[in-house]
């Protein structure tokens, strides 16, 4: 049975104020229910329906409360998650460091929350686990965020920072798409480096641009004035993983 | 000046069954409007501000209204709409001609509106203007699909239809991706062919799988469990277009 006061505390964390004020966070639907339970995160709580909670191959952990579909339903903020939600401890706003034998992607000002999850979700796909984004970006702690990763929260790590003192003080190739640059499939990419993706409406801001050491262009065959942002990520990762040993 | 009727009834075209009964579709957005304005829709109505009415490089065609920014926020599904919105005609739903010269997409139930726009956004990019797409597949006309092509819906052809008949007759190449294929970097893509993008939750059906010739896999270096069916498509899309004379 549910109290009250946790299904208030559970919706209070849809709104990004009082997620930093308990430095906790939602995770919704079972499968990412799994990936966090298996994950180094926190878990605070759980509550799941008696299939998920028998079936899980993740050993539960935190709070653990059985309650059925309906009530999972209202808890969310999505209607598709009907067996299990979970709340998780945020991790500290630490900073990341990149060796030359890497790459992390630097986001300046990914506004979308579901383009961030997709990024993250892509990021995981290629083996880059680690994301410099910059204050205006969408909060990774976000429900639409963390369920559009589709468990790929679990095994990036985020750093939100001023992206121009950051990338100040890099000595790494930088990478960044523009419309006119070296075309990426002709492009000999270094063992490591950073890959700055620029925002959903203005692309790589004018301050972020001068610290971008090659401009890479993702050749157009038709007409689309430009690529969403998480498209145009996925194609230059697929093109920087290109002959890379795995 | 709007009459009621007017706002009734562009309302009623978020509705599918209305749209469908109207034969008529919304445009939201500036941006879309102008690329709607220059494109071979029927346009049945233009309401926008008056910069945007003094300032649009296309012709305006026809009803035009002139209305103040405040208007159009109420008129729209999206709160963002600020400076225009239309009524066009849909056009009829009419088979899809594929020489073996040239690509097109088949979409096996993409249900999410913001996927199906951004694919159609990124076939458009890529040079493949003709699409082929299950009846469960998001509505094309759809507000949220029409918003998120920015503007590539003018440009490209769909077609929905029932897709095992349609592959049945099809002699062109069948390209799909699993996640156990033939890596997409060492594979050389014919001419011409059709490249089918599985459903988000489940992929490829079981049904549509029969009919694909060449099965396909994006290297994973990482841990994600798959990739967001836009990113994957991009993906593909990339490498069918390497090298390619342009």
């Amino acid at each position: 049975m549910l109290s009250k006061a946790t299904i208030k505390f559970i919706k209070s964390l849809q709104v990004k104020k009082y997620r930093k004020q308990e430095q906790c966070f939602v995770v919704e639907g079972g499968k990412s229910v799994e990936e966090l339970l298996g994950s180094d995160f926190e878990v605070v709580q759980v509550i799941a329906t008696s299939a998920f909670l028998s079936e899980s191959r993740a050993p539960l952990r935190g709070e653990v409360t059985e309650v059925p579909e309906s009530i999972l339903e209202t808890l969310g903020e999505f209607r598709t998650n009907r067996t299990a939600i979970a709340v998780a401890r945020m991790k500290p706003n630490t900073p990341i460091a990149v060796s030359d034998a890497e790459y992390a992607l630097v986001l300046d000002d990914i506004h979308d929350p579901g383009n961030l999850g997709t990024i993250i979700r892509t990021a995981d796909w290629y083996g880059i686990g680690k994301i410099i984004v910059s204050p205006e970006t969408a909060d990774f702690y976000g429900s639409k965020v963390i369920t559009s990763t589709m468990g790929s929260f679990t095994r990036v790590q985020l750093y939100y920072t001023d992206l121009a003192p950051y990338l100040s003080t890099c000595k790494l190739p930088v990478y960044g798409a523009f419309l006119e640059g070296k075309d990426v499939h002709h492009i000999s990419f270094k063992r490591g480096g950073l890959l700055v993706v620029g925002s959903e409406s203005h692309g790589i801001s004018p301050d972020i641009e001068r610290f971008v050491t090659e401009k890479i262009t993702i050749p157009r065959v038709g007409k689309a004035e430009s690529l969403n942002a998480a498209v145009a990520t996925a194609v230059i990762c697929d093109n920087l993983r290109r002959g890379v040993p795995r």
